[in-house]
């Protein structure tokens, strides 16, 4: 039904994403149209993100669409980022405006203008706010959730009294709303690590990334955190008198993951089959099915359907039997239902439904009175079994290596850890120009370097979306 | 502190906007910044609304915010109705566009659009979709929260087989998501009623509306319901086989609330001191607050902090007695804090702490082990008291009349409901040159009107925002 992935990966993200229903190309080259069933899914991403954001002291606001063309010429480097990617409204309300007006690539200019506005005193530091909002940058290259001229994000913007107290809060935002909702709830293995200068945030002094590898090996940036010095700062008069009674600058920062997400799950966890989602964020965590009527079936379905709900269960009752069975569950394979519960009459005859579970595709007849306690431990058992699988395979396409050239040459089929003094800035160059890009740069042991100078740094090297 | 609200009403109203810091004026005008105050009760509009629009059995999506200019123009009354509002991107990614696109006023043309993909027999109606989303019309005077160019919504659109379904689904909505919404959640008495030909929304057969007395007697349309007839699937081509084999247009409907609500919260339940939010949709139900620092003045406080979490209630605890305790009441009063519970030493000593209910003013020492019983009634009544005052209110400014001149004169400082046939549409002319609305006509029982032509039907005069 779906092209095999083996076949060719990118029609078959296409074709899963068609036929799953999650999403349609908009009317405007590079939207999209988020359908039913694919925004329920970003709909549980939200709900668990914000939880994480508001749990780290961030507070919601909403900053407007439209953007002065002046504000963003304020910050050189994020004007000169963003200007060819930049949708300009130039008419409204029957007349043309005397400024053009920038619909937002992202905020950063206009929370400054207010931040500057809001804060006076130490007092008021550190803001932490955060936005849910559609941006537009204008795509040439556009494919479904991973680039797309208009996507719905989160973007947190906070100011900070100093540099350390910005870079914990930076790091803090990125360990654990970031890395841990995507490890966690989307039971995807990432690298948390530092960009290089060439591939930092316009306007930013550091950016920090989570790096997850694709079903093709390559890679996928799952988010970004960034310190911004006091560069927005000092471009926006963001300032406020400290205790010891001087005026000085804040530090500010911004964070932001997107729909992007849905285009990394679906190529983490699908198969040829469909979607696979992991259990905890499923919207549907399983579909009771009536596989055909008959004596007594649609009321034994309906008996489940009331106790997976009773047992906090996200449970949805399939009893279409107009609709050929086959027909259903290829549907529910499609759009990744971790567990469906077939219950025929033969079954049930002997007391039995099958549990179909789709991670692994296997089809177990089950006692109706074990049914509860094998879906709970099925849906928990599947979440971690979709992370090691997903782990399984990053390590399986990881090599390292100690010079750029074989770099080079194992970012073509997985990742390449090498250190980065054998690439440099003048390596990266050579790597871009073969369509390989460095990842990110982390420490041998794993934890955030504090600088891209540091002596013993590893860099990532693959080809990426 | 705010201009009081019998001396200027307006003013009052955008005094507390800004000292309760729920809202800013954007850079572009028109354009409001929405503060962590006021956006959090946007989320708590939003979380409680979303859930029964899902039990009315709707689906969320999402559809691009840049719509082909072309599409406006297919249904004539739209495009009409909509074009002086259009803000209009005419460059994007550095070149002029071939075709404008128009950011979306509303979201009928390219959903009308999309349904015609996706419905195909009519085993796929009816089709229930809604959006959250930012929409653009540009408003030459505009006011927060009430009137402004870019603003929040949720925007409904269905499509069913015939026209007595799109009708029940209206109905439906209109009564056991917007009314129910508004009378139990926002503790809002409103008028469901229709509106009148030339109230009606561009595009549609049939408009109804819910209508609330705000403090200053004027109206204010808290949200809408449209048959569409099948106006819109004749333009988009909407349509499905039959039943009986034939090929059928479908028939629309759409719906939507706004942050306008935000304003007529504000505007029904504000007084001189502040917002008074009705405790079911508070963000912060209660503030456990340390009067001033003493012998286990901080550890009550937290204890009450606790047991207030334990039992279900959204508690926040403010113990920053560095800042001046008059000054964190009036804040709390400004922001409309249902409750208030003040602990200090000299209280304390006799182990009582002081309940202040933001709703009356009133002021209770109670016994410590007795707070959170006399704070889960207090929420409760105080709820049914809002909406009790602002029936009362409402009820004292209508007055029921037999002419359209008394109508005229009576809208001056109320309501007045009058016969429709003493009105009619030259009647309505006369009003509309007098300031006057004829808000929405009502069945005598209070039931909602079939047509406009119906005997005996009532016509609610007022002026409005």
């Amino acid at each position: 039904m779906l092209t095999p992935r083996a076949e060719d990966f990118p029609r078959w993200y296409q074709d899963l994403i068609a036929k799953a229903k999650l999403a349609d190309n908009g009317p405007v080259r590079g939207t999209m149209v988020i359908r039913p069933v694919g925004y329920a899914i970003w709909e549980r991403m939200q709900a668990d993100m914000d939880a994480r954001i508001k749990q780290a002291g961030v507070q919601n606001a909403y900053f407007p669409l439209f953007i002065p063309e002046s504000y963003l010429r304020r910050e050189a480097d994020h004007v000169e980022g963003f200007s060819p990617e930049l949708a300009v409204v130039t008419h409204a309300g029957g007349k043309e405006l005397s400024e053009p007006l920038v619909v937002r690539p992202t905020s950063e200019t206009v929370i400054g203008e207010f931040m500057a506005k809001w804060v006076d005193s130490y007092r008021d530091l550190p803001l932490l706010l955060n936005q849910w909002a559609n941006v537009v940058r204008w795509e040439l290259r556009p494919r479904t959730f991973l680039r797309t001229t208009e996507f719905l994000w989160q973007e947190g913007h906070t100011a900070h009294a100093s540099e350390a107290d910005a870079r914990e809060h930076a790091r803090d935002v990125h360990r654990n709303v970031y890395e841990a909702f995507m490890t966690d709830f989307l039971a995807i293995p990432v690298v948390p690590g530092r960009k290089t200068r060439k591939e930092r945030f316009a306007g930013a002094t550091n950016t920090m990334t989570v790096e997850a590898m694709m079903g093709d090996t390559k890679a996928l940036q799952m988010g970004t955190s960034h310190e911004l010095g006091q560069n927005f700062a000092k471009a926006f008069d963001i300032s406020y008198s400290s205790a010891a009674g001087g005026v000085e600058h804040a530090w500010t920062t911004s964070w932001g993951t997107s729909t992007r997400m849905l285009g990394g799950l679906i190529m983490v966890h699908g198969d040829d089959n469909g979607l696979r989602l992991p259990p905890v964020m499923a919207p549907v965590q399983v579909q009771v099915m009536v596989v055909k009527a008959g004596d007594g079936v649609a009321e034994a379905a309906t008996q489940l359907f009331q106790d997976l709900k009773t047992a906090g269960v996200r449970v949805k009752l399939d009893d279409r039997s107009d609709v050929p069975f086959g027909r259903r569950a290829v549907d529910a394979e499609l759009q990744g239902i971790p567990i469906r519960i077939e219950v025929g009459p033969r079954d049930l005859a002997t007391g039995n439904v099958t549990i179909a579970r789709r991670v692994d595709g296997s089809k177990t007849p089950t006692a109706i009175g074990d049914v509860v306690g094998a879906v709970t431990s099925a849906l928990k058992a599947d979440q971690q079994r979709l992370y090691d699988e997903a782990l399984a395979f990053r390590a399986a396409n990881t090599v390292e290596v100690k010079t750029l050239g074989d770099a080079i040459e194992a970012a073509q089929t997985g990742w390449a850890r090498v250190p980065w003094s054998a690439v440099g800035e003048d390596g990266e160059a050579e790597a871009n120009g073969k369509a390989v890009t460095v990842r990110c740069l982390v420490r041998a042991d794993g934890s955030m370097p504090d600088s891209g100078d540091e002596d013993g740094l590893v860099a990532i090297l693959a080809r990426s979306y």
